[in-house]
């Protein structure tokens, strides 16, 4: 699976709020050095990689933004966790897909191999269940959280799998693989942190959910329309491993042969042009629009969240953000 | 990583026991079984490689025995927990490996490819987690403890890596990446489902490292020794693999020769030549020795253990039963 290079403004954000977020966002940063380098110093070696596999830290983010400034220490501990997660799914992706690079730095399975890489995204993996595990009354519910959002990932990944090479494949299913493998971290990040005993709180779900699906339709656009020089990767990489996006969907009702041809065996140039030919049809306009739909949806939903507003308008800024930076 | 195709006699151990042994183990399978169908139809083709790459379940049953049969119904939820982190490290092994077969049967990787199956050890590791996250007083105390065993497999993974074709590797290096990658799981099911608040429940953690690291020895010493036909694989598969363990260095300080021979580009001849020195000079029985004197000590410590006479009879079952199929 491929991820965007573009990441939201979590920059913008954090210089948006008040000081208890940055501090907070660096509690989790430490924290995650901290992990990185525990296992010793030869593995300390590919800790750099490892955490910049994560990026910019937006899942974390939002645990923190929704559990609140008055928010006891757990909220710090779920967010790491989440992106131990989150960072766990690179580095396996990574090797699947034997990626050298990953946001311009080498990734784990270029620097130490398949077996390394392998090992260290079930580390992450543990560690982020390690990391819940402090004594607190709300540990379990975030256990549970965070291990069906993880059992979501895979099975994203797996229903992915299962899809590939299909052109056949219904919007509805596409739609329901986005919810798994993006979708369940962004909701579970939106609801581990917050107090489930408030009024409301499901609504944090609606809105994890939404703009979780708005990200992942916007990096399916970004594979067909680039331009490269900006995502850092060719076009039609999706394409390329079978993977039937949503752009692809609407297009092949457009223009009735591109469902008539071979994904196998595809190459970069022959890719590139059905990239031309699904843009052609105004696919990616629709897909584009229904994004923009899902993250107002998502702000209407910050309406009932059990937020002050300073924390709704932050939430709104990382809505924005998702669209903005990928139109 | 390999491991025993020769496991401890469970099957013994659950004729000698009361009802309420085979009952819960049952209802463990029962459970697993429901997991592995519970990814539709697709994964379900998988689900008999992945339940079966789990063995004679060994590890849930120190999970019930240990916990008693008047444990509550979070000792069964333990027990499938560590049987699907245990599952999942196996699928993560037969990637690395490429194995096409375990105890007999194709592997995950080999029936649906590298992509899926690290998608299901993935799934199997958030499903275990997912299945200690149950309301109970006892929940978090059960997720450090596999998390932090996790944790552990992935460090012994890691270890093995680092030191893979290093000739020099110490004895003590060795049985600490043992430790890590064997004896961490077996100890976690030994202490997960039994009563921390009852004196002398510490000493099953000894009982579990001790018949850990002496199941770890002897799988050791039958790479070296096998006989094939029985182990159900080549001779020197571990050195092969870059793999120094015990015999060898026990063995390369009575035949120095030994430290001057070139593990990279060694093939099957060589390595079973090496196999026939290390045998040679006698460190086998030391190791074996060792073995049997840490299966000993395993048996001492349940004299202290919270146990009535009918578990700790089983126990010492078992740990004799780790001895026993390796002689």
């Amino acid at each position: 699976m491929k991820r965007s290079a573009v990441p939201p403004p979590v920059t913008r954000v954090l210089a948006a709020a008040e000081g208890w977020l940055p501090r907070r966002m660096g509690a989790v940063e430490e924290r995650l050095a901290e992990l990185a380098h525990e296992g010793g110093e030869r593995l300390s070696a590919q800790a750099g990689a490892t955490l910049a596999a994560g990026g910019k830290r937006l899942r974390p983010m939002l645990v923190l933004v929704c559990a609140g400034d008055g928010a006891a220490e757990t909220a710090t501990r779920a967010a790491t966790a989440i992106e131990l997660v989150h960072m766990a799914t690179l580095v396996h992706d990574d090797v699947l897909d034997a990626a050298p690079l990953r946001r311009g730095s080498p990734t784990v399975v270029a620097r130490a191999g398949r077996q390394v890489a392998t090992s260290v995204g079930d580390l992450l993996f543990s560690r982020a269940f390690a990391e819940l595990a402090a004594p607190s009354p709300d540990s379990t519910r975030q256990v549970a959280l965070l291990a069906g959002a993880s059992v979501g990932l895979a099975r994203g990944e797996l229903a992915q799998r299962r899809d590939a090479f299909d052109l056949e494949i219904s919007g509805q299913r596409y739609l329901e693989r986005c919810r798994l493998k993006t979708g369940s971290l962004f909701e579970c990040a939106c609801l581990i942190g917050a107090d489930p005993g408030v009024d409301g709180a499901a609504s944090l779900r609606t809105y994890g959910a939404e703009i979780g699906l708005a990200f992942q339709l916007l990096d399916d656009v970004l594979d067909v329309s680039g331009p490269p020089e900006r995502t850092g990767k060719a076009l039609g990489t999706d394409l390329l491993d079978g993977t039937v996006t949503m752009p692809f969907i609407l297009a092949r009702e457009r223009d009735p042969a591109l469902a008539a041809i071979e994904l196998r065996g595809l190459d970069a140039a022959a890719a590139a042009d059905v990239c031309a030919r699904i843009e052609a049809t105004g696919a990616l306009d629709e897909v584009r629009a229904d994004a923009r739909a899902r993250v107002e949806r998502a702000k209407d939903a910050l309406a009932a969240a059990p937020l002050d507003a300073g924390r709704r308008e932050l939430l709104t800024m990382v809505a924005d953000g998702v669209v903005e930076r990928y139109s």
